[in-house]
């Protein structure tokens, strides 16, 4: 059993909450048993789990499946973990290379900085058969926060990192996009009924879309109406408003 | 200035930081510049505000609304704040009297846990103009945590807590309920195309809406189809969905 924060595995691990050692090293922490599951199914390479001593069914879980298990102390694993009562299994998995990006109806967040929104964008395009593209300043979608909100779907999305900020490329590979914004030239309803492939566009939870992407020929603004009054709605509420109304409009 | 957490004041508001206490003395506390602003604007009584010393903005904003206002040292700030990076003003506000349920398009929130999804709900029921019903046990709608999260649509909506979990109350009221889940008997476009006021019903995070309820006589279950194949949406987006379709039902 590792009774040591110092021990050169955990250690390696814990590390691994730094976006920086996440991009250098290909690899992530995923922590609880049905993330852990889920990645398996997946066929996702999971290089070892921290399991909690006592913690029988996660290492059933591990032994089952062939994975490098270590048994920690509860020190260990509250080092490990990033929940409040952490109870692991934490699993040290590749993040999965994502492909390029396709010709089909996206969601491209657009320097969205929420773990919780991108999370739940995740598993919202999951939901609607979605590609999720963020820009190169996005939040890094494989971070622990983001992939426990998306809880399991990154598996199933692939989303792709490191998008261009430039609509013009995005445009070339085929996706018509699509800013979301309160003040949009057209509604919602409109823009989904549009027969090629969309880009949802979801902004920045406190900078919206820059106005230079809005003003681009390659994209059209369109807008929630909100009679309500305010003129707000959340990021993943946004985006899974237009995934919902574009796969309504496929349906009809 | 106060520089001591045991300050009676501050010791007092940070006790609003439990339920027990709020529901107790019928206030909470709000953080930052503009909750204060859209509470004074929406007429709340703001008993009194605690503002970092040499933050002169926020100083002046309460003394321009004549707010009783206590300067801090950074220490104590930290104390009564609730955010990573305290910066003020922390203010003591009277929980407005919420007012009866109406027969009007609601969203109803079923035990509903977690803190970010019913701010998230309030926040799309204030840009939809939607009412807000809580039963008993879901998350307590003025904690600091749901309010921030609404970033200010409490004072609009005026969420109302602690309703009977029993549709045939609710139902009695006006409202014809419409519980929201994945094996829904109708979809939520049909649900949506119903004349009467409609309660959209958004179950617990983990335990979904009770079989009771989906069974209840006086409940429609409605389903969001997911051509992606999970069959899992997180509570905000599902009553997001819900009353964007509402909206546009209404709009048609």
């Amino acid at each position: 059993m590792i009774t040591s924060q110092r021990n050169p595995r955990v250690a390696a691990a814990k590390k691994l909450r730094r976006s920086r050692v996440r991009r250098e090293t290909g690899r992530t922490t995923i922590e609880g048993p049905f993330l852990l599951e889920e990645a398996v199914r997946a066929g996702v390479a999971v290089h070892e789990a921290f399991c909690l001593a006592g913690d029988q069914s996660s290492m059933e879980l591990c032994a089952a499946t062939g994975i490098d298990t270590h048994v920690v102390a509860a020190n260990v694993m509250e080092g490990l973990s990033e929940t409040a009562q952490p109870r692991g299994p934490v699993a040290v998995i590749e993040i999965p290379t994502a492909g390029p990006i396709r010709p089909v109806d996206s969601i491209v967040l657009w320097e969205v900085a929420d773990p919780g929104n991108a999370g739940t964008i995740i598993r919202t395009a999951a939901a609607f058969g979605f590609q999720v593209v963020a820009t190169v300043d996005s939040v890094d979608l494989w971070s622990p926060k983001v992939v426990r909100a998306a809880v399991g779907s990154h598996f199933q999305v692939g989303p792709i990192e490191g998008a261009a900020t430039d609509p013009e490329t995005l445009s070339s590979l085929g996706l018509r996009l699509v800013a979301m914004a309160p003040d949009g030239e057209v509604s919602l309803r409109e823009a989904a009924a549009d027969g090629a492939s969309l880009g949802f566009i979801v902004g920045n939870e406190a900078r919206g879309i820059p106005a230079s992407v809005r003003q681009h020929p390659a994209v059209v603004t369109a807008a929630i109406s909100m009679p309500g009054g305010t003129e707000s709605l959340n990021a993943a509420v946004t985006a899974a408003i237009a995934m919902y109304e574009r796969m309504q409009a496929a349906q009809a």
